[in-house]
């Protein structure tokens, strides 16, 4: 078979999600199946750990059959399936049927068929009449359903509605600026519209979903498409390249990836997308697995129907499925080399994803410098970095994430939300408590963004604790204290898996610590810090379909032991989910995990109350996470980086630039 | 005169400061006097302001005399002086005697002085004899001096003293790695060594002060300057070139810069540094003026003598004069303008800051996107911003600061912390909880870098509100709440100035508003809001001298109400002071300060317990807090940037560089 010279983590390929849907439906045949999801189902860690082994050591590597997992339903029921197919061997190791509250992943086909029943309906018809809109107008927004707890078995989904802007009617318009008032459910098993919805558009904390007209939105700019923009876009930005002429600093060899000091490998599947694995700095292991997990975006409109919004946007639509596919010069700037995907389409056909990851360097200004005043010589040094980066539309919101190399040995996990808030109708002249006016009749609701990336750490080996350390002040003392100034580090090892909570005040940093080497300068066991980005967790309340369903939304940090297929915190299938299937649950009667092969999973986020600058687009919010040795290394690991010169940098002063720019100007003149 | 064609708030030249100087030498003649700092004196702001409505409604400019304030001492005294002198009318407009507890900065001429005392004192040698040093293998490091309580009216420096490496014995080793154990406290009046200490080389909390022979380092890696270095520098990172074939998108009219809808002003004094001034972005009024305002080292090592290491590394020294010369392609990358400041020599001459503060642009990546799943029409805008830099070396340390402009209405203030730890010696095998060995025999003990920026805001006008909003879960409410879900944001107006606590577990965001202007979109008041680095607070306890002296470190945020001169939170004179002269003493008699000309106060900073990675220079420790436009715009700010295309960016494939760069290697060959 073509996969058996693929490396054990290397992505599914197309030839490998064919077989295995082909196994598949041969065995329901002529039953017809709807498939959801196909992606590389990994070796148990065991089995891996030994491949790795052999293959760091240059020995004889085991075989390791590759492996494909697979969800779909059979067509137009709520009978739902996962199986796990052997596909270098050719046979299917385990299925199952799943319970019936639980539920596959949207895909678009299914999206698009809904929005059709929706398009034909003749009661909605009467909806658009009401509206006096013409159909051509509409614009259909259909999004994953969040359980309310009235029905958890039937698969649904709901479709917001709105219309292309009056002024261009353009296929492209923004057409979140002009929200309709009524919003449709349907049944994804009958295909059928099951409830038509007035949506409310009073002012104050009361549900008001009167018949009241939809005010005509007119904002001041209600396009992000330069084309449709009333104005051409601003001439006053000058072009800024990066040029590499010796090349890039890193290579590629399939999906093993070196660079200053570090190797990786890059996986990819359809719920997580870009994942890194066997991670090593200056040859010794550091992490063996880094991934997006999940992330949840609960909506803070108290008032039905935005209740239910709540989507989680790995486990209900998938990172790799849902993956940008990146344009040269677009979405990064220099050399770049960009990576592609494979997930499945509904048929149980390969559906690629081209251009899925883009890697590339950039200078991230200065890493470290020092001038000896003594003597005026100054040494300085820049902070080269290697970017893996996918981008991800999911229905109005943009993701962009990328995982960050540092030369210093750190690695960073960026996160930038980006693409247009999600709006509602409002009244003329009203205001709401959990929403912003972003333009006339136009209301974003509160939300929140809250990602879960999940470590599994491998520092100088497998058996590792998580520590913390909290920075104290020392009591006052005549001897041991006697100005007052003193403080010390207060270091506590996590015994039992479950969440740790922050603590801003004492400074907490938490460490990955391995207990059995000790750092020969400091003494100190190797390590590395997690330093979170310091986030509002959940803000729906305890006992809340909200806060039962994303259980990893509770703690910024947790940690529990390894297990295989321990991946998703907040369950493996979160769409309409009802809980009781993550992180919460597995931590109940908890591990220990003091130097053990443990997973730390850290929840971090946005509490979005909008403003008027992030419409009719979102400049991107950032936030980033970092992972920095901490006594791992003898000595700072950028010490042989060469010093920055300007034969190395080629800078231009100013004026010369402006001079020459002048110039050129005068010359196309004369 | 000179100066009289200045702008009121264009940095003192080299001309005015001569001018004063030679005013007051002229006043005290014969009286020898030592100069320690001179700047502008900027305008009263109720006279400023007139000036800068004129300028920007291009009416007839009022005339202001440029004023240069100026620090002095009678030689060899403790007689501290200050004057404000107007140069354009060539008089000293009011000059004082300060109180003996105050004392001005410390200077280079000053340190070199003390240095060269300690090298020549009998008693010194015979501690050199006991550890067999030759004098030629000895380096200084004079560092301000922290009051302990004993002597609060003394003039004194202490002085830690370090070897060459052994293995070099160069001027440039970093003898850091070295340290001695004993340091030497100078009396700078008498020019006197006034103690030697022994330094605790112990390894529990004791006060361990016997006579141990000091260890001898053998650090893996001593050296950070590349010459000295065991192995060359690696060779596997290649060029990274930015190119702007065009020329910068900024312009520069002496102080004044304007970049993609910016435009303000840049300041430089000899203690600030860089300031930035009159910012206005989309021809509207956004701060008034912005600045570092000073900065806190407290150690943690609680013994004698190091208990007295706290340096204000602003008040004490000076941000502009130990503004490093910045250097073309070392600093930054790109088009760069340079600006030069100007500081004082101590015998009052003129002393160039040639290239303080460098402007440049960046490419931050990605502002926008949004993928259109129905056409798959994408527009990505890439994230242009505009950085003014300066570094600063003080000591061991480095600080790189930069305010950072974005496209979207954004200003960042950004820190690097680099340079190099300041080190103690520790005896072979010991272990101390408030400090990492960072080598062999080398002890880095912990401290913190607690940073204060002053935001004097004039959001739309000078009449400013400070107020929070926390966002909060909704009650459970059968009708109102339903299914839990709801959260708001409960927003609460500062009525008097004071400090502010931090609140994460409610998201609290705050905001600098004018009560007086209505977003029309929003319907709510035009504002900013300020998104703070949410850092530890002082460590040190209360009572302490620390404590005292550093009266900002107590809280994340202050506001005061604006009041000229007022522009120090440790008070006026740091080096050795006492307290009771910064922001807890302005608020004690707490102003109104809603709908006012208010100005806030941003602590921040970071808990430094070093990493052996640290060592023997530090990898940037990078932090910055943003001030963000809310619900100022009525719109996006950067919907008119021209979309991300490869004609603009000129971007290239990973496979066609490595193939040219390849060829080039075997052209090379042939």
């Amino acid at each position: 078979m073509a996969s058996q010279y693929l490396h054990p983590l290397d992505p599914a390929t197309a030839d490998e999600i064919q077989v295995a849907t082909d196994l598949i439906k041969n065995l329901f045949s002529p039953v017809e199946l709807h498939f959801k999801a196909a992606g590389l189902d990994e070796p148990a860690k065991t089995e891996l750990v030994k491949y790795l082994d052999a293959e760091h050591k240059g020995n004889p590597l085991p075989l390791l059959p590759r492996c494909i997992f697979v969800i779909w339903y059979i067509k137009r029921t709520p009978r739902l399936f996962e199986a796990v197919v052997d596909v270098t061997n050719g046979q299917i190791l385990q299925h199952q049927e799943l319970p019936r509250d639980f539920h596959g992943p949207v895909d678009r086909i299914e999206l698009t068929e809904a929005a059709n029943v929706v398009m034909s309906n003749a009661e909605v018809d009467k909806e658009f009449i009401r509206l006096g809109l013409d159909k051509s107008q509409v614009v259909l927004d259909p999004w994953d359903y969040g359980v309310d707890g009235t029905d958890t078995q039937a698969r649904m989904i709901q479709v917001f509605l709105y219309k292309k802007n009056p002024k261009n009617n353009s296929v492209d318009s923004s057409h979140y600026s002009f929200p309709l008032d009524f919003m449709v459910t349907v049944d994804l098993c009958t295909m059928k519209v099951k409830k038509i919805v007035r949506l409310p558009l009073g002012s104050d904390e009361k549900v008001t979903t009167g018949n009241v007209p939809q005010p005509d939105s007119d904002p001041a700019e209600p396009e992000y498409d330069h084309r449709l923009q009333k104005n051409p876009p601003r001439t006053t930005m000058k072009p800024y390249n990066v040029v590499q002429p010796e090349g890039a600093s890193f290579s590629v060899k399939g999906h093993l990836i070196e660079w200053e000091k570090w190797r990786f490998r890059v996986g990819f599947n359809w719920r997580e997308g870009l994942t890194i694995h066997d991670v090593h700095f200056m040859g010794r292991s550091t992490f063996f697995r880094l991934s997006l997990s999940e992330m949840f975006v609960p909506y803070g409109d108290p008032r039905s129907p935005i209740y239910r919004k709540g989507a989680f946007d790995l486990g209900n639509v998938g990172a790799g499925v849902t993956a940008n596919n990146l344009q040269l010069g677009c979405d990064c700037l220099g050399v770049i080399k960009y990576i592609d995907g494979c997930v499945v389409s509904a048929d149980g056909s390969p559906a690629p994803r081209p251009n899925a990851i883009c890697i590339h360097e950039v200078d991230q200004g200065i890493q470290w410098k020092h001038t000896n005043h003594r003597t005026g010589k100054a040494v300085v040094v820049r902070k080269r970095q290697l970017v893996l980066q996918q981008i991800i539309t999911v229905a109005n919101y943009e993701y962009i994430f990328a995982w960050i190399f540092d030369q210093n040995g750190e690695i960073s996990f960026e996160t930038r939300a980006t693409g247009i808030l999600s709006t509602q109708p409002i009244d003329k002249e009203s205001k709401v408590p959990w929403g912003t006016r972003v333009a006339d009749g136009v209301m974003a609701p509160y939300h929140q963004h809250l990602f879960n990336v999940r470590i599994d750490p491998a520092i100088d080996g497998h058996q590792n604790s998580l520590t913390y350390a909290d920075t104290v002040p020392m009591p006052w003392d005549e001897k041991l204290n006697p100005l007052g100034t003193g403080y010390i580090s207060k270091e506590t090892t996590i015994n039992r898996a479950g969440a740790i909570q922050d603590n801003l005040a004492d400074g907490r940093v938490f460490k990955i610590i391995n207990p059995n080497v000790e750092n020969s300068v400091s003494l100190t066991p190797t390590g590395y810090k997690l330093v979170p980005i310091r986030s509002q967790m959940l803000l729906a309340q305890p006992g809340s379909w909200h806060w039962k369903r994303s259980e990893f939304c509770e703690a910024p940090i947790w940690v529990t032991k390894y297990k295989d297929r321990q991946l998703f915190p907040a369950g493996d299938y979160t769409n309409q989910s009802i809980g009781g299937q993550g992180i919460k649950t597995w931590v109940k009667d908890p591990d220990h995990v003091v130097n053990d092969d443990i997973v730390i999973w850290h929840t971090f986020g946005f509490t979005h109350n909008p403003r008027v600058e992030d419409f009719p687009i979102m400049p991107a919010e950032i936030a980033s996470f970092h992972l920095k040795p901490y006594n791992f290394c003898e000595y700072n690991p950028t010490n042989d980086v060469p010093p920055s010169s300007q034969e190395f940098n080629k800078s231009t002063p100013y004026e010369d630039a402006q001079k020459n720019s002048s110039c050129c100007t005068v010359k196309g003149r004369l």
